[in-house]
């Protein structure tokens, strides 16, 4: 364990990438934050002007190659993520690349073999739930046998509709709703679970509010049902159309009891009694939900670099995630059940 | 144990009248409603239409002494409870009669004395809430030994704002916030705490949207603490002006846990999620909150008439909570601490 | 309609037919249980001894042409819901069944014909939870356009495990899972979304606890989700093996809002804090759960029959909810989407 | 607003000093904390191993002359705040000081007099759930009007019972429980209320578990009424003794709506529902409940130093809260109302 601060850099600096960025900055221990790398001005701006980032690159490949960087974050689009990922890992830096790792398996397994070269490299996706408190006391609670042996997970991500309807246009290179929102739940199942093999998967969905979707082949609520070896199952949920915030819940299912996870999806601990009711409000959106996992999703990750405590998230815990992702979403168009 | 039904007659028929009225007549088992009586036409006509009920009554001796009648109940003005439930007693008949059995402590014992002359006449205080099944679950907890030894009782009777202020003009009669409403949360706590006697009592309130309460020596928020030997504490809230509904709620803490009754004051098992939030309704009024434990109650009654059950619930039970009621009350008033 | 009572019989005093029973003879204005038909002499005993009834059969035919019967409550094994159902219309008398009408559309088909040939005479099924106070609220605040449009249905029926597992033993003739505890599920996701048409279903179930079952083809825990033409869909759940009790509850998703009704199964209002958390018991079973909604129900069937208020619920929608279910059934044997 | 980091001490690093302490080392911006004062070897030894802490003191008057530092915080025993805060002052350096500021209301005076001969600089007292986001939600709420004007505040602190029975030897310094916890509580009802003048107090309570605390005139377990001027009133409850958890919570209630914070105190978003019914668990004590408010109090003092956004709060807060405990913690002991 050095005593030495890691050196990261970070790529990306949309929404998601500066939110990382803060964590690194400000938030992290034994780490420095020295480089960022982003093909637009502003984000390199804001980088050095909010955080006194002083390596500003426009190119991947010089940033990926910069010798002052022990490790990289990867915020880019998915289609980037494999490449990208081995490109790191083959300039020696460990890596943490956003979810999902890509919308192919072949990309998947091409990133777990190159990272098979690099044993002392750490190479983590970024299925942050895993690390927020919740998540990991519902983990710790099955681990200590308290719901007996669990065998249902029915996990939900329900964004806020946001009437512009950006993620239309982004469905595209989402990956469709599956890809881009189930992908998270289906990582927590196989978590939660114990990680069975997948076997099959059944999905059903429906437009409610955006037709824009169905060209893409997409819709805006999606149901889906996988089937896992052993018996085991999970439903998932994932919406882009709530009316009252972003409700992201798990409840997993055991034959001594089951727990649940985030429903209600308070944003405090304020509850409002008036007119309207007794009420709470809900959190607006993932980041809100999940502000303090990311910030322990950085601190794992840094931990796990400087060889503190190693992850037990793998890079073929993402692979599994995209392969039964897709899965779910070749069901979608075919109206069939799909071997996974 | 007879296999007659009880013969039961009611006077008054008021709102809370007719609630009881019905129950007899058509929920509780073992009994007839037999007759009633009410100064008001319209009230008797309802009895006869509604509830079939052939001996209608103007005037109440001759009501009480009616040869048809085991049993009556009294849903009459407070004032009049304790002569009346003196007379009914008198005439030989079981009596019910409503809460508060008197605004003063001699009219209790008078009635007190006349119930042991007859001592096998079943004579019932209307303390609704002990026939509540979630406060009945709460006391059986206790008596189980599951909060280890209750110390401490936080109780509240909050009513929705009723803009036509009818309470204002009421107060003179009703004996204002404190005897109106607090005397079922007085009960409550010397159920929960297994009767201790009262010491002394401490009483605070304000006037939040009735100003004419001020010339009645009243308020629509009051607070009060009352204290019992041996160390027990009770804390009182009563409210006329709540915005979202009627709620109220209590709470026993003890050495090893404490439970609470009635919080949020939900009206059914729905949930919305919408604009306003996640939110329930909480239910209007009392009738609302206690109509299951109305139906309990005069079950009850007739169970104890009948013999097949007796009550815990005794004519000093509710001399206790006049005393204690008119002590809190003397402090709204004094400013100080008053002996009970 | 009538001033006289509705002289009513019921077939069938098992745990079940003996709620129902007891509602009509206690708890229902408007009606006499003058006749019960059992073949068991313990039934026949109980009926007259606890609720004085006087005409007691054991021989259906007779029981169903009994004279003095205006209508008549089956609530008998399933197998022979379809042929009593029509028995009773053709002898003249009103007729509530509980569900499912049958474990199949002809014979469901065969009784909407013969009813169709009565149409003075009402016949109603057992859905009892739409006449449950939070369904029904829920069901209003929709009419309401409280959510918008409603598109989604998520229902789940799972009871609290018995380890007798004498479920096991009846899974033949109950149907399995899905007939015998979804089709609760079916019938409110149809009332609940404006009774779309069904057009596939989707099935996958697994066994936790009770091996027995996979020699009838059942499950003890079961998934299934349903398309609807034009878009809207369900998910189901039914388990026999919850640890804390049984938990019903429904979510209706729509494009403004969403509801749910009964989360969580709150057994009444008290919450303990102690050494296990801050908990609340779950109600025990779909008794306890529905205690209300039963003599709502059966309040409802009697005053269809005086013509005080015509029902809502229909023979048709009995139908469709056998059709759906035995569609999902055959899902979860076939392992692909089937046709409704 | 100068673009270098503020450069801090600190004195004290007891269990709610070293939090204070890493929250500025790790989480804070714009501030380097570069000193550290303790007697204690240990703690000293930890401040350099742990933060990087060059400039150690066992002098409390060097330490707050360092040159280097441009503020203190003051996470020492109650008796030593007016004066070091007096100290820190005069030194020309911004200071934080825990609460209570003292418990006489001479000393918090002399701390004002002293403070308003230097007003460019910053003294902020750590009523730290003025930074939680909740309470902040709370009181925004109550800006915006959304409760009509609030006029009752009911608030607890309420911690697990410690068996050890720390407090109890701690009695004597604390000022007893209102002192020690109730001013939380306190200083959130006039916040909530804007600030009205306290007129009378009230208090009772009781031992529960602690019977060493009589010697000291304490309680384990006390309640107080607090009345202001206008009409306002406040009820606190303090507890050592709770059996689940440490549960602080707080209601305001308005004309027009009320707010309630912190009910259940739930530790975060998990339900368990098994044999021991559907339960949650909850914080342990107040650094679990208050973790990320005992950050933005430090984000809040340091921006305040460097001139970005002043403080609400105000040493007068800090006199108005000793001056109102001070008057209940009497009438505990007189038996009598107060005058504050």
């Amino acid at each position: 364990m050095s005593s030495l601060p890691l050196k990261v850099g970070i790529a990306g600096l949309g929404r998601l990438g500066k939110r990382h960025a803060q964590a690194l900055a400000f938030n992290t221990r034994h780490c420095q934050l020295v480089a960022a790398c982003s093909p637009v001005a502003a984000e390199r701006d804001w980088a050095r002007s909010e955080l006194g980032v002083e390596r500003l690159h426009t190119d991947f490949d010089a940033f990926v190659r910069d010798p002052q960087l022990d490790a990289v974050i990867l915020v880019t689009p998915t289609s980037l993520h494999a490449d990208q990922t081995i490109a790191a890992l083959e300039a020696g830096k460990h890596v943490f690349v956003e979810k999902p790792l890509a919308l192919n398996v072949p990309d998947c397994e091409r990133v777990e073999a190159v990272a098979r070269k690099h044993p002392k490299l750490v190479a983590m996706v970024g299925f942050v739930r895993r690390f927020d408190a919740s998540y990991a006391n519902a983990k710790a609670q099955i681990d200590a046998g308290g719901i007996g042996k669990p065998f249902l997970v029915r996990s939900q991500t329900c964004d806020m509709n946001d009437p512009s309807g950006f993620f239309v246009a982004y469905s595209a290179q989402s990956g469709g709703i599956y890809m881009d929102c189930s992908v998270h739940d289906i990582d927590l199942a196989r978590w939660m679970l114990g990680n069975p093999k997948a076997l099959r998967a059944f999905a059903s969905g429906t437009i409610a509010l955006h037709p824009g979707l169905a060209e893409h082949g997409d819709v805006d609520n999606g149901l889906a049902i996988v089937e896992f070896e052993g018996g085991a199952r999970a439903v998932f949920y994932a919406s882009r159309t709530l009316a009252h915030g972003h409700e992201t819940s798990t409840e997993v299912i055991g034959t001594a009891g089951k727990l649940e996870v985030g429903h209600g999806a308070a944003r405090d601990r304020v509850v409002t009694s008036d007119v309207h009711g007794v009420r709470h409000q809900s959190v607006a959106d993932f980041f809100e939900r999940f502000a303090g996992a990311f910030q322990s999703e950085m601190a794992a990750f840094i931990a796990a670099c400087r060889g503190e405590k190693a992850l037990t998230l793998t890079l073929s815990d993402a692979t599994e995630a995209t392969r039964i992702g897709l899965a779910i979403t070749r069901s979608l168009r075919s109206g069939q059940a799909e071997a996974v």
